[in-house]
């Protein structure tokens, strides 16, 4: 009876697929799900011909399985956050009845699942041996066969670094609409010119899907014969994911500031009415034609690009590390990199030069201080400084361009002007400052006595 | 016995002042505290001389309280939203017991307190009449003797409103260190200039109490005869309410980006380690001497931090806005610009003019769309986008200055690049778009195919 290396429960689409995936690689897969008719309907059709047994009771699916008994759920999703926060308890619970849980991010949608997903493992770690061979198996290959999927730490992690993941998505999805606009409106080409620097821009370090399908997309024809892209209304959608992102950049205090202006920016998007009002009454600059030399101007765009997405995929990083420290968690960057490398929805050469920086420092505190990365921002700085003042001119809305560039300025300013922060709130609030040259003393003027009285005590606040 | 106008509970310094500030205006409070040790020593001490009554117990409280009794309640804030959940919770239970329920916003600090705050209640409206005399008469007032007190709206809303009065803050003073750092590394100011400088500005448009306080930060000096503000550590300090405000943001889907920035500059402010390694291995732009003419940049400078204001605020009341739609309050907007223009740090001149604005059209969509600050825009935004754009050639961080104008420059477009950001998502997950010619109408199209066939379905995504 006990045939079956893996059970897995929801039979819709992803479900499906994984275990189509599953079967291709030699594994064998008893199927389950809620609505047990799906089951019937399943391995009469889609898995007709395959190894895949099915059960028609969690009894039965139970009693067909080998040991370790290994369990793959795969179920709608509930709101995101209550499920993180659920699934990092049960992980602890379970563990004290002799279940071992791992959650794991799955990216790639529909057609990763069937032929190679992104998985982002994470949980009881007890549990990876029994499991590896076959997600890796399955998962994405990227050069010479290395899978993207790997142990990515203790409990949540692996939604966590999902979640990071949809970020960064969001981020580089906005990106490229400013370089978009940029090209349309401030070098006014035409749609099979945008696309023919797209598919340019993807043999470059830029290569990577998003590039890939937006040359693809800057190209397709409706039926009609006309470019379809500029008949679609400009009013993103968003399920969340990018959301809880910027929420928990917020929540533990690290500057993610592309990705935050990435949802706003589809925010913003989605008020379609108030901005059809807006675009009657608000002027923007005098129109003035573009006079720069058109060609370099394209280059300073894509470098521009570059040197935004190295920031955002920075902070990306900079949160995974400080949800490490709040948690505990040992996270492997290096494979993070790599899991993300292949399969989803951000997968690029970029991800292999990351991937590269943790191999060379596992310790890197920051991509930005890996000196392949400090290159590429100091071959780009120029241009895209020139992209954004002519953007800015020219009344250009670039808000991802523009926060990736002043967090660049701010980072590598030793000296930030928030000194006048702390005195403004020692002033109004009596909050306390620190001396640059006491730091960890806490003191307090009297700013509004005459004479320079400094009293110093040293309560925090 | 029944003698007091009203009880306060809680008397640290707010406590204390606010019930020295009662008192001043003729009302009769009834003083108690959880350690009711502290009751005689404020009777004995700060409340000596005055018409103050104190009680040993909750029951003595009561029997002294004229009816219907009305009780202050100003302890230690729990955990901000939690807090904020609990109270409109209480605020719906209360109701049935015969209580009404009043949570008021209170701005201005012990200062404040003491000779006039800003002061925002919301909750059960009954309760209004019925301390409306004590709240108007005790709040800051302004112009012709306008309290700084009015009626918000229902449930939490009063404490909404403070929620949001923080976040403006934040960003109003990360506005104010834009153009200080401005001033100072590419004007090469010094901080008498600078003093000099925003004491001008505080005559304008601009006229504020924080930029009033700025100036007198600039011109301190200490005990040794130096300036102090260049001596203080750039790490600047929060107390979370900056924060909420963006994570609301998010949650509501309103794209309040400055104060997004604000909050975000904050935290890479306190990477005060990590700055001072990223400075000396991360290179800014060639160093070019500013070649512009000073005193006409100085006021580009500051039209940029006005219009930027602008947009802060415009942006702060479509959140507010957004925040009635989703709880279903009246909020009255005017009331509310009225009770931030006294009282508290953000007060100004700035905000009459909103409260004008609104009493032209209480129905008003976004501060934008008013003629005043329409014209505002049109006069600064040249200025604006010099500032900007000579800044980024410069290396000057200015997350608020540029998150501002992009802000500009995509609310006043009618077509933004978000039909890409459609395309890609319909593209790589199926998730459909809209037709600028028929929204309303979910789309999905097989991009990969070959040909144009669009398939049009009409389900949600
Ligand atoms: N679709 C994608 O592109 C994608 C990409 C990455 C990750 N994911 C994740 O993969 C998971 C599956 O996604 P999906 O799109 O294939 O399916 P889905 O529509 O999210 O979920 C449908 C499946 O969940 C089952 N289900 C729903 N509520 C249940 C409950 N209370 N108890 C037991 N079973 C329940 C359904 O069973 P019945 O048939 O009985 O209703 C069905 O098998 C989700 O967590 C999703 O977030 C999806
Ligand atoms: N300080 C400001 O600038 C400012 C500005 C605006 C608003 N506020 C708000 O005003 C309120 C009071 O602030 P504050 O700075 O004056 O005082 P605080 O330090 O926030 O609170 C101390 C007071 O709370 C009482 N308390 C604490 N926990 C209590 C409990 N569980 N049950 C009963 N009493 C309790 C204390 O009583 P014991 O003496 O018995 O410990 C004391 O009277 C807070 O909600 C604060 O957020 C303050």
């Amino acid at each position: 009876m006990a045939q079956a290396d893996i059970a897995l429960i929801g039979l819709a689409v992803m479900g499906q697929n994984l275990i189509l995936n599953m079967n291709d690689h030699g594994f064998v897969v008893c199927a389950f799900n809620r609505t047990v008719s799906k089951v019937r309907d399943f391995l009469a059709n889609e898995a007709k011909g395959t190894k895949v047994i099915g059960a028609q009771s969690l009894e039965e699916m139970v009693s067909k399985l080998k040991k370790p008994r290994r369990v793959i759920l795969l179920v709608k999703a509930g709101q995101a956050v209550d499920d993180f926060i659920q699934k990092l308890r049960r992980c602890k619970d379970l563990k004290a009845k002799g279940l071992l849980f791992v959650g794991s991010g799955v990216s790639g949608g529909e057609d990763g699942a069937r032929h190679g997903p992104s998985l982002m493992p994470g949980g009881h770690k007890e549990a990876w041996p029994h499991i590896k061979a076959i997600f890796q198996g399955i998962a994405a290959k990227v050069g010479s066969g290395e899978p993207c999927c790997d142990w990515v730490g203790e409990e949540g992690s692996g939604h966590f670094v999902k979640m990071v993941h949809n970020g960064i998505e969001y981020g580089d999805m906005q990106l490229i609409c400013e370089a978009y606009q940029l090209m349309r409106d401030v070098l006014g080409m035409e749609h099979d010119a945008m696309a023919k620097a797209f598919e340019e821009w993807n043999k470059t370090e830029l290569d990577s899907f998003l590039i890939e399908i937006t040359a693809d997309i800057l190209k397709f024809r409706d039926a009609d014969g006309q470019h379809l892209l500029p008949k679609i209304r400009d009013s993103a959608g968003q399920k969340g994911t990018g959301k809880w992102t910027a929420i928990s950049a917020l929540e533990y205090g690290v500057p993610v500031t592309l990705i935050g202006e990435a949802v706003f920016a589809r925010c913003l998007s989605s008020l379609k009415d108030e901005r059809v009002q807006a675009s009657r009454k608000l002027k923007g600059p005098q129109k003035r034609p573009f006079e720069g030399d058109k060609k370099s101007f394209l280059e300073d765009i894509r470098k521009a690009l570059y040197a935004s997405k190295i920031i955002s995929y920075a902070q990306g990083f900079m949160l995974l590390r400080q949800a490490a420290t709040e948690f505990k968690w040992s996270l492997n960057y290096g494979g993070i990199a790599l899991m993300w490398r292949g399969g989803c929805i951000i997968r690029s050469a970029f991800l292999g030069k990351i991937k590269d920086a943790f191999d060379r420092n596992p310790e890197l505190q920051n991509l930005l201080l890996d000196d392949f990365f400090k290159t590429a921002m100091e071959d780009c700085q120029e241009s895209w400084r020139r992209t954004v003042s002519t953007g800015v001119q020219m009344g250009i809305p670039m808000p991802c361009f523009t926060t990736a560039l002043s967090f660049y300025d701010g980072y590598r300013h030793e000296m930030l002007p928030a000194n006048l922060i702390q005195a403004q709130r020692d002033y109004f609030g009596a909050h306390t400052y620190e001396l640059l040259a006491r730091p960890g003393q806490f003191i307090h003027t009297n700013w509004t006595g005459h004479g320079g009285n400094v009293s110093s005590s040293s309560y925090n606040a």
